[in-house]
């Protein structure tokens, strides 16, 4: 569950304060936790909103279910020194599990999140955007062989994990893609953004995703959920959304994993 | 001049609070604006110290001279959706004239932020990390020919340069690689990290960096001047170490323009 939180977007009822939207994120928590297995922060949404963000962001995260995984999604990547203060940002000033991570700098930049065993990372693989494709796509020469980038990144992710935390990003928005990832890196969780508002396809996503035992998968659902209703009645609606879609998702897990 | 604040080296007198890191930067910037063409903010800094360091973020924007370049340096990169955000938080919200951007997510991720004219955006090339050769030196076919990745890069904001405000970021520690980046991107300005604390060779640098005419190069030095003395001399001894290295930067332009 993505808790995207835009101020242009909020409901009837819901006042345009920090107060208001910290009790809207409130609200689609209690409406969607049982029904999900991470929250996931786009930390943009939140920075837009300069000081006050930082503080929404903090009360978002204290209103999490300590059960649920926490994900900061700010697909930070920098220099190894810098890194390492982005680490203490996200998981020890607002206590996050996990965080997206960018993987253009290599494994030197992402080594301050993967050297925290008890914390997970998802580093961008194949993003849900259109133009994902203009250096994703890239074929690149690695051991004889020629590869799009974003296969170069899914075998080094491989590797990457030597802690058992590594995890990637792949868009809903590209299914064949998907699938060619999972087949390089059986055993981590991949994160999937990008059904919904962004129009990829679920069942296909899921499909393509899962691992052997139909598991494995975080397919993020924001926008659909957090204004499927723009009255009073949004808090049931997100929950109705939600619970469709985790439906939804379930029937393509079984499809997925035959059962 | 990086203003990459950590209180854990802070000079002697000086506060460890929210006031006294304010008062540093303010000391900082003093002690060096007449020496410098901008001052560059890492976030990554200022995030680890959670609601105090966005304010932090803000105190110090509001102290730097608006007739030098402020430049947030976050490296952001993400679908444009979200990217729009983020140049909301850094442009608006916050005041910055210039960002820096992680390319992996091509053209349309960076969009939100070049299609501002009067903002500059610097995208990540060749960066200073030991690492960086990971994916950045890869061999990518790209037209019939096979070139690094981050040469595609440097081409690429050629042509994403349709504002005229695009740029690029190639560390210090590569001298070779900038001064190839530098023959495929002419009229880019390119943003130097890496010299001091990281070893980079500031001569080797401007020499391979500069343009035809010895200029287009920003140089950023952060923990050498901001560190230069742990005691309450600290704004003469980093006003020396910035002047020092300006003279510096101006005998090595002097020499690669053949002035």
């Amino acid at each position: 569950m993505g808790l995207d939180v835009d101020p242009d977007r909020l409901p009837r009822g819901v006042e345009r304060t920090l107060d208001g939207l910290a009790a809207f994120n409130r609200g689609i928590i209690a409406a969607t936790a049982d029904l999900a297995c991470a929250f996931k922060v786009n930390l943009a949404f939140y920075e837009a909103l300069g000081v006050d963000g930082w503080r929404l962001l903090r009360l978002t995260r204290e209103a999490l279910p300590r059960d649920l995984i926490a994900i900061a999604d700010g697909k930070r990547g920098d220099v190894g020194h810098s890194s390492a203060f982005y680490a203490r940002a996200l998981f020890d000033e607002l206590g996050f599990d996990a965080v997206t991570a960018n993987p253009y700098l290599g494994f030197d930049a992402l080594e301050p999140f993967l050297s925290r065993p008890e914390r997970g990372v998802f580093v961008l693989c194949k993003t849900s955007n259109p133009g994902s494709a203009e250096l994703q796509d890239l074929p690149c020469q690695v051991g004889g062989e020629t590869v799009p980038l974003y296969q170069v990144v899914a075998r080094r992710a491989v590797t990457w994990n030597r802690r058992g935390n590594c995890g990637l990003v792949v868009g809903a928005t590209y299914p064949r893609e998907l699938a060619a990832v999972r087949a390089l890196a059986k055993d981590l969780p991949l994160l999937v953004p990008g059904v919904g508002a962004q129009g990829g396809d679920l069942e296909a996503s899921v499909r393509a995703g899962v691992d052997d035992r139909g598991e494995l998968l975080v397919v993020n659902a924001s926008r659909q959920v957090l204004y499927a209703s723009a009255d009073e009645d949004w808090q049931k609606a997100a929950r109705r959304t939600a619970r469709d879609l985790r439906d939804a998702l379930n029937v393509a897990r079984g499809v997925g994993s035959g059962r």
